[in-house]
């Protein structure tokens, strides 16, 4: 099969990264095409980063269902513009917030979620809300670590995110440790073999949920919400998704 | 008091609809400046449509804080990007459904909502829930009149408006009904008079709103969720965004 | 047009404080008439005190819609009676700890709110819930500074009020601060200068609300929930409320 | 022990049948006390008509603690005033809604309630909501019998209230019966014969829990949000309860 | 009435304690039978050891049942099988933490509930979660006292229990304290005492709702979820429930 | 890698029908061991079966563990003792009720589930609460076919369970239904390709999500909740369980 993961910022270092983590984790049969949008910031650290990230987002979904890959994984903890994908794509759409808090809630009564900047807090509160998680999250924590000081992380980096996953383990009564960004995908093992609890990467826990799903022949549901959009006139520099 | 409406879609028609419902109810001291994006799609009707609409928004919001307006309103139903809206403004940003619920609360128990098109009921549930007024809502009803024929108005259309407001009265023991569409602005009074309860246009809302803030001094808090977002490179459509 | 604001309490110091808060913020076309009830507590610190004050507080209405006002606004921050006083109204009756909530949520993510005396804890915290805002809310605050203490405010009671205030900042995240009652009206505009955020006084707040309810022609709805009352015998001290 | 049981409202016929249905129930060392205020309504159908007549209760619960008795009981199902008298009170207090939920609960996995006016609705669903039985209540019916037909109850009545029941098992799932109105009490056994549910009646569950408490020695807590109300000034028809 | 009341574990000196402490609040008409099932864990302090309990307490009963008894308590506070025994009893089944929060919500506003071992915790909040009382509770405290430990008090273990509940009371704002465990049910005197507060021990509790609703004939409604389970076949250590 | 499917109940032609399902859609390198309870009900439909198969169970997997299985899948709908399941268990225990959830709610916005008898509703509304789900749940409806009548599905079944599909999703609006018993793992295909939405069978989905937690190294937290019991003293029937 052939995943299309989607790095929503356009930094080719951290699509690089994702790139690498998601193939670690894949199945010899499936095929890992790792991209970022053509136009949008460098990072996602706000809700005015994420709302133009989501919209470029969108033309790489409709990129890559044409070219008839089998799912999407956006890969951004915001999971940005995850309803509107599933409006235009067929194959599944999976976003990696989502995808950890699936599997970290099969191993733990209760998993705590380390991520980036403070200002990114409301955004994850609101998905665990909007996911149906928030009563098994133990806290959500942030590192203040800048999302692009992850692409090459140093130890100093390194020691401030295990001790945000040791307090929230320690202080929030955290059974599993969910990581708040892409960016940190690279670190899940390590982590977890220091720290004695799992620890869930999305990237990963997404590649595994889409393979699961194209191996179940499960693909979005075109009944209701994710119906396609509408037909109709789109001008100026989004006059390409006219229809 | 400058204030800046904008119409998160490109049909003029809406837009010069929604600047004469704004003026109607405007103080003589207030200017209503009414605008739509120079890019995206000539209605909303989907959350892709809202994606893309959200991101061509914050252009026009940028636009306005730069020539000093003293509020902004978003006026579509969605709210379309409003928090992103309020990281890059210091004037105030309504969105019209917000300031409809909130007024609808003022003069009834439990208010209905009316819509468009059924596929937009998500969303108009998922803006209760985040205003927190879910409680005060006695349903939303689609009408299934799509967005653009509410640029003109013919007696069958509004036939179909007012049979669903009786229903949600009725049925769903409405007692003030909340219009889901910023194209339904201009009916609000005749809808009223006909079913002897309010009805809450969010357009007229929204610029209450504005002049209470503006009049009380209040601006958009710059500590926390709506501090400006950090500087950082953007490339393709959006490089005009590097800061 | 009239707005007739009732200080729930019978402290003549607290309704004069009141009508000046209030008429400092008023269009010139709005006419304040500031009482209170000629019944009851001199301050409202309990839930006993509330009941007593609620009842005392619709003869006010009542009296006031003889008179024709054309809006209500009980200031005392718990909303006392305000769902009586709409059944008996057709001008809009709104509540100052309402309003604030509605005005702050325009401007920041989260608020915090800093109150009176410890016990009214209970009772904001219901009206949070009632209101559908408790999860804009960032936490609320106790002074333990006594209701008639703030009828002429001194330095130490400012600063005792001010420390909450950072507190409610700086420990629970509030981005704007809603003052919980009537009495501190006089202060929001120290208060946001002092502490760089909007600072939201309900009194102020309920003003704009009736005013943008009165130019949008929209009273309390008589169908459902606000009808009136059943005519019916009262006897002793509430015979004159029989009908 | 000495149960005061008050009827809210002023209807002597009223207070007559609650006293036979507390004493039919009540074990032979309890001496049933039957009172209803001085002051209010005839019956209790509005918000109005409930602010007045909870701050009437007041007295008679001042009164019944002076004379020492052991519980409180407020046999209206809009449980008014219940936080103002337990605040003046050292003797428990009883709310017959709460009470009625309570025994309920402990025998049907969901229970319905069946009550009078339509109107009182909302005062229902938010005692459901404020004592925390919302999910356990299968629905609530309005007979749209007014309270004072209750007085003697005719066999149209009974039927009409009958046929409510029989709606909310067979269409709603009920798997008992709380009625909603004190003035049915002494319809539950018949009621329970005839539709083969339990049919709970809030005044003799609220004089069993009485019981209880008094044998276990539980009065009112005094720390928090139920101490004694600072001492004040009160003026006019209330200076009775200065302090 | 006779009373069932059981204790879950096998451990003999606790159901002695239970049995002296429900006999010691029990009506003089009331025979308080004492048991504990043949099989299972000495102890109750896991999931683990309540599905093997849970299913042991079946047994007793369907033997009560089967000896005609008037009511049946499940005297863990973990409430195991609840809903299973009510399935197959007539008589009314209470559990020991369902009866304490609904007495302890009667004379306080927040409870709290002071209990065992940490990771008893979760299973105490799923109670409060599945009751209702979540929003009633200031917060659940654990001991880390082994349940075994309580058989015989000694002082460092009661000190241990009393600074707990000093905790609840200081700290949580707790205005009552709940013990979270049968072996707890003889120091609630005591500790009331010391703590001027009501102190709420769910087998006292039980007993007296169990006394309420028998003198009101109320029994399990067999209509809809607690009706007796279908007939079939059941194999190895458990044919003796074949039907 | 070993997976250990687990059907609660006795019955062999559904631990069989669950094998082959298991089977049909595993990876080639996993390998199905399909086993039930030596002890217990031959089907489960009321909590009273659910009790008892929850207790047999755990034998299963206290067996599977000694033998070093790499994962548990509980195959009843009502994924009876997960919790202490996993505390006894190293591997990962996953229960067909949320995985199904989990696979559902990616490929569409509300699902359906129609499972058998109607008095098994309140378990699939306590587990939809319990992981979080029940906001994209558009509703639960019962067949009401026997458990056992699933194991050779005659045509009239088949209709059956299609037309309450069809009802699920034209009239509650689901987008995707969840098939709510082991027994129908066989037909989701079929109801599939009629249906046209996706139609998740939990016994597929939890074997996908065993296979992806055994690729990303993710075992059972054993830090909180899902640490192993503390070693006590059982007798009778459980006397094995001693530690």
């Amino acid at each position: 099969m052939r995943i299309q993961i989607i790095n929503p910022n356009t930094c080719q270092g951290m699509t690089d990264k994702i790139a690498q983590s998601a193939q670690s984790v894949a199945l010899p049969t499936s095929d890992i095409l790792a991209r970022s949008p053509a136009h949008g910031p460098e990072s996602i650290e706000s809700a005015f980063d994420e709302a133009i990230a989501g919209a470029a987002v969108l033309d790489v979904i409709a990129d890559g269902e044409q070219q008839g890959v089998d799912a999407h994984i956006i890969a951004c903890f915001g999971d940005p513009s995850i309803d509107a994908a599933r409006e235009i794509a067929h194959a599944p759409v999976i976003g990696i917030a989502g995808a950890a808090f699936q599997l970290a809630s099969l191993v733990a009564h209760r998993f705590g979620v380390v991520t980036t900047m403070s200002r990114t807090l409301p955004a994850a509160h609101h998905l665990l809300d909007r996911y149906g998680y928030a009563h098994l999250c133990s806290g959500v924590r942030a590192t203040d670590i800048p999302v692009l000081d992850l692409e090459h992380v140093e130890h100093s980096i390194y020691q401030q995110l295990l001790d945000e996953c040791r307090a929230a383990i320690e202080q929030d009564g955290a059974e599993a440790i969910v990581l708040g960004c892409a960016g940190m995908s690279d670190l899940a093992n390590e982590l977890s073999l220091e720290l004695q609890v799992p620890v869930i990467d999305g990237v990963a826990a997404a590649v595994k949920l889409a393979e699961s799903l194209h191996q179940l022949k499960l693909t979005t549901s075109k009944s209701g919400q994710y119906a396609a959009p509408l037909s109709k006139a789109f001008i100026g520099r989004y006059a390409h998704l006219s229809r």
